[in-house]
């Protein structure tokens, strides 16, 4: 069964994610739907950016991507679909698929860009604020019954980029920001291992806090303690074992990480 | 696959739809099961009933929906299945499917109701308080499987209707009511076009806050602006572009919105 | 196609549950993927407990449960997979599926327990902090794909038990505890029909507030009305009818039940 999910700041209250299943279905019928999230915070692009980007390597090659933060909705901003790696993505011409361009930039095969056009694929009356149902959901189901992307729309080129923060290099070390925090109120940076300096210790200061080390697991220290950790994304979190870091630092996305440098390792 | 759709108030805290799936599966197993919503307010059969009506025309022909905003569980309140145009829709028989039986009644051929009392088709235990679980479920399930709607249970008349609120037609206008709260605070109405007037423009009063024309997109104003416009379901919406509106007027569901027609069309 | 289910604490915020799919389908294409709960509160391996073993009735032989409340990942816990009665439970050894456990106990055939250490059914790269993700939902669709369980690890015995409350008998009845506040705000105890006595009536006390009989339904009593009955898993709940007994106590999990039995059952 070929794969279509969904990632949109539509939240699970009103009907909308199920009625773009019910789109999907009427298209294609044997698809498998993933949701990946719909709690991307509203209009927040950078949020949707970051997750299809983490999210996208734990899925097969031709799953489809439909993602939708669309705060142009109904306006000139462009649909499209883009052909990255192996897999598909569907969504409007905002830069929420800049992190995965940016990547795939490094790769061999080059992307492909189709600019959403041809209204034959689409939901005949389409609205101007639910174009996830009305474009977006049918053209992903067109595409898994394996209609071609030319079929689509037109190619184009140079579709819209945005910048995502990374992690500034300081006199003694780095300054990141936190770019989300998660359910269990872990606080998740732009600094990935790369930032750190072999044999050298390092100190992280978040909200006036200082963390003297990075520790491997949450096991490596009691249960209420806060911690500097990679997490499962490869980001540095800062975490409270088996607790809230966020509710414990009164802290929030975007709040400043300063990492810096100590001559030897902290033991 | 057959599609099996649910739509409850149970949310989604619990295992209670897990378990509904649980069930489906055990009698059904290749079905595609999609989950509409589960955060009708609790007990809210209005509101479940405006969720139904507004998703049914996305889903094929053949698609079975569950429905249990179910207040009356476990009193003498029928079970029920309608079969209204080519879809089925099974639940309590509380008013659940009114908007769907109204429509139905301008179409040439008539819904057909049956009274769901074969418990041959039920778990072979019913609780007093799950009949989500135990009759709505597995009765899904069976007609997934092609068994008849007379083997179902008696057909029967006059299903219970609820009355919907609808616009009232004022002396200089329309005197409508705000339906529900969408997941981005947009207010949604129960004016929709037919209450326009051609060449008329019009002023929409709710929460003693004055709009003086409708937009076509929220693309038509800067963010922050209160906006009023049709939104994807044909009614009229309170918005606030790439904000919210129930927040910034401190404006919920059951909230009057008011029409006034002008003598000439808004600029 | 065969069933995975998902229990786990981890939210639906973020893409924790989409990406543990997509794993799950780039290893097995064709199974029926069903959510049981991802709000079991983060790192209540008792809450977890209770769910999974409340919802296994009602799934067909051979479903596979993946179920993560995992306070101790990256730690030394092992992860796990049982076969118990004719459906299979992986997660971490850490008392999770204690309630099946000793219900299996009371059947012919043993559970079988295994400990996953076969990392060749893993994903390449194991994270510290989410084997939901890089264990156990590739062993879940490895065990879907016909691996068998000597393949994906060794046999152990004695995994984890934890202590779940039961209620404790006294001189004029019994002590028992609020497990779980669901949805609609109804408090779930540990008493069921079998600490009843045939009879005699019960008086129920629960935050100082008495009720004087058990009801066999919400429509025994008016809108409003504070209640005792069996809920659809079997145990006592304290309900209003129609309404949030949480909220009207202002009592959650944990809090003391008592059952006083009374010399004649009450009218």
């Amino acid at each position: 069964m070929p794969i279509i999910t969904l990632l949109t700041d539509f939240g699970l209250r009103d009907t909308f994610i199920g009625v773009m299943k019910g789109v999907i279905c009427s298209i294609s019928p044997n698809v498998q739907i993933v949701d990946l999230t719909h709690e991307i915070p509203a209009q927040r692009v950078v949020d949707g950016a970051l997750a299809i980007a983490g999210a996208v390597p734990y899925f097969p090659a031709g799953t489809i991507h439909v993602c939708v933060v669309d705060p142009g909705v109904g306006t000139v901003r462009r649909p499209m679909l883009a052909s990255i790696g192996n897999q598909y993505f569907i969504g409007p011409d905002n830069g929420l698929f800049s992190l995965l361009i940016k990547k795939a930039e490094e790769q061999t095969t080059p992307p492909i860009y189709v600019a959403l056009n041809k209204t034959h694929y689409w939901l005949p009356q389409v609205s101007n604020s639910f174009h996830g149902r009305d474009i977006f959901a049918p053209v992903a189901a067109h595409l898994a019954n394996g209609v071609r992307l030319e079929e689509l729309g037109d190619p184009f080129e140079n579709p819209i980029l945005i910048d995502i923060p990374v992690p500034q290099k300081t006199t003694d070390g780095w300054l990141g920001q936190i770019m989300q925090v998660d359910h269990f109120g872990n606080l998740v940076s732009n600094i990935s291992r790369e930032q750190l300096e072999p044999g050298k210790g390092v100190n992280i200061s978040v909200k006036n806090t200082l963390i003297k080390e990075v520790v491997a697991t949450f096991g490596s220290k009691p249960a209420g303690e806060l911690i500097a950790m990679f997490d499962s994304s490869g980001h540095m979190a800062i975490s409270v074992v088996n607790g809230n870091a966020a509710e414990r630092l009164g802290a929030q996305a975007d709040e400043l990480i300063r990492l810096t440098f100590t001559s030897e390792q902290a033991s």
